[in-house]
């Protein structure tokens, strides 16, 4: 019998990281912090350890970090899920996306994609027999075609995925983008994943919009955040996904069968730092000021970079510098200058080549001056 | 649109757990310790996390515990599987389960399941678009029937999946069982699912038979084992599957989107801790005497307990006491008598009552004596 996912390699993040060890260049490819989670919150997991919480959590997740979930949700958003029928604790934010596509895709239904997007998405439509439906984010900023995703909407269409902030390109949805959204989904069954990870990365004075704040998209939509990516616990595993009652109970049928539940430790040791410490509201000016400096270090290179949005993720242009295909190009930046970035074409199913990269500046600030460094030398 | 599990309720641990909760009952339902795990173990993972080690691991697993699980797989079973294409660490064994199935069964198949058996098979088979096959293991000794096995195989069969030693039975399958389902399937396309998840847990001096010794059906295994079952960390959430690369690879391109990877502290506190303390060794006689702990406290109880041959699960019999069908009767025994455990019915797919109840001994002699007392009420 032949491969059910016969044209899955290995991912992006792993062959550029591997490279970049290999080759010990400076490591701006996968997207995760060069420096520690802050302290505080390990000591609550070394405390819950040894206080003997490690043992199964309840399959939705422990009720203390549901319940902060929930409170910091009503901050956030103006809205309150319900933590024991509308959030479900999962195994990262990865976990959240599979099983919120695999609840509810069946053989034979259509999901949008707008493109570049995460590399996970079409792999698990795949797997439950349906058909990704890619429409590009179009130029210069990545914006959404919201004419473009109308034509792409059939009978066939099960759910529409968005994620803001973007990753790989920066960009962030306006209120105005959920409103079409919204009406372009009203009355039918199709439902919305929005994959908020980077929620907490919003900057110049832009404020994330989520799909919770939009009454009509929330009832039908899987919200997606996590963790890793707002307390530097990019290891930990711990993310989250806020649906309505009748989704969120199709959504925990997979995730029953899929990790049961997530590690005790640290579903405690966050629920008591999310209360503890507002440290999330901290992360747009901790995140700026590292774009600002990087976007600010590549001026001294040949890149050009429009300032990232969102996310910790930066795009710059390279075409000044070569014709070169993007993989081909970072792959030669990775082994001969010594720096490691994401080809924007792998976010792309045809791999369209627009001549970016993707640089991720959750690093120290040392790291991103000898990666400048570096890439000046080009 | 309807459910895609339209029969999946709230599991039954999830159930029993809670009521036991509710009414303060003894918890002798869902499998974990109600013991702490080592403390040298959570100090390795105090330690990782102070070091910084709080970001993504590697997809297959961080190459130390990989490296760890070859030696000990080789020092267990005298082969030892390649770290690089046939280890995968997951998020728990479920994930482990649910990364294989998922990797191989397609729309049509079919996969032969023996009963009573853990409820993650079915769901994962059938959102797969599988159809399990069910052939109950023989009374009085839950053995496998493999003329029975032989009757259901057809030409749609792609998978067998086993379990040894056996939840909720505590059977354990022999070399000779492994003979049977490794002639059964030579020269077919027909894989073996091996749930070995309580592998160190086997008493009597018997030694428990891993697929992983047979050489003829290692070629054709995946073989599931979990580290929460052994060092008393259910709530961790580590696991692995070996398989051989052509397996392996498929297991990962699933793995891949499911969870993507697993902690990184505490996969490096237990790389080190299997090299450090040969633990699982003594694990037989830690869980033996709990066992025999158990069958001698039932004997002042009208239950009727043959020692479980392995896992840390005694199914008792009630057939003298009530006859009332079992879910009814673990119910009053949770509410009325103060102890929970599981109905063995829950583990069939049709619910057949042999009359047994599942209790989880893995506890502290306390509160095995405590349960026994109530239980001696009846
Ligand atoms: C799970 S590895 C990928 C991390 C990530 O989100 C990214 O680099 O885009
Ligand atoms: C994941 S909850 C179920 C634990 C278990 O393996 C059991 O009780 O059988």
């Amino acid at each position: 019998p032949t491969s059910k996912l016969p044209d899955v390699g290995t991912s992006i993040f792993t062959v550029m990281s591997a490279l970049a060890n290999e080759h010990k260049a400076i490591n701006l490819s996968q997207g995760f912090p060069d420096f520690n989670c802050p302290k505080p919150l390990m000591d609550l997991v070394t405390k819950y350890m040894r206080e003997g919480f490690n043992q199964y959590a309840p399959m939705a997740g422990m009720p203390q970090l549901r319940h902060q979930i929930g409170q910091k949700t009503e901050r956030m958003y103006g809205y309150q899920p319900d933590p024991d029928t509308e959030i479900t604790v999962t195994s990262g934010a990865t976990e959240a996306l599979n099983a919120a596509i695999t609840a509810v895709v069946k053989p034979g239904d259509e999901v949008v994609l707008l493109e570049p997007c995460y590399d996970s998405y079409a792999p698990v439509i795949r797997l439950c027999g349906g058909s990704p439906i890619y429409v590009p984010l179009a130029l210069p900023n990545f914006s959404v075609d919201w004419d473009q995703v109308k034509k792409r909407i059939s009978s066939r269409t099960r759910m529409v995925i968005i994620n803001t902030p973007h990753n790989p390109t920066g960009a962030v949805i306006a209120k105005q983008d959920m409103d079409m959204l919204a009406s372009l989904t009203s009355g039918s069954d199709i439902l919305v994943l929005s994959d908020e990870v980077y929620e907490h990365m919003v900057f110049d004075g832009q404020q994330h919009y989520s799909a919770l704040q939009h009454p009509q998209l929330r009832e039908r939509s899987f919200v997606v955040s996590s963790f890793g990516k707002t307390y530097h616990t990019t290891g930990w595993k711990v993310g989250y996904a806020i649906a309505p009652p009748r989704l969120t109970a199709e959504l925990r049928r997979v995730h029953q069968f899929t990790t049961f539940c997530t590690a005790t430790p640290f579903q405690l040791a966050i629920a008591d730092f999310i209360e503890e410490a507002q440290h999330y509201l901290q992360l747009p000016d901790f995140y700026q000021a590292k774009r600002d400096l990087f976007v600010e270090l590549l001026r001294q290179t040949r890149f050009e970079a429009v300032p990232s949005a969102g996310t910790y993720f930066q795009l710059a242009k390279y075409s000044g510098i070569t014709d070169a295909y993007d993989l081909e190009f970072a792959k030669r930046l990775t082994t001969g200058t010594g720096v490691a970035a994401i080809p924007v074409s792998a976010f792309y199913h045809d791999k369209t080549d627009h001549k970016y990269l993707r640089f991720c500046f959750a690093k120290s600030e040392e790291t991103l001056r000898t990666a400048a460094e570096k890439l000046a030398k080009l």
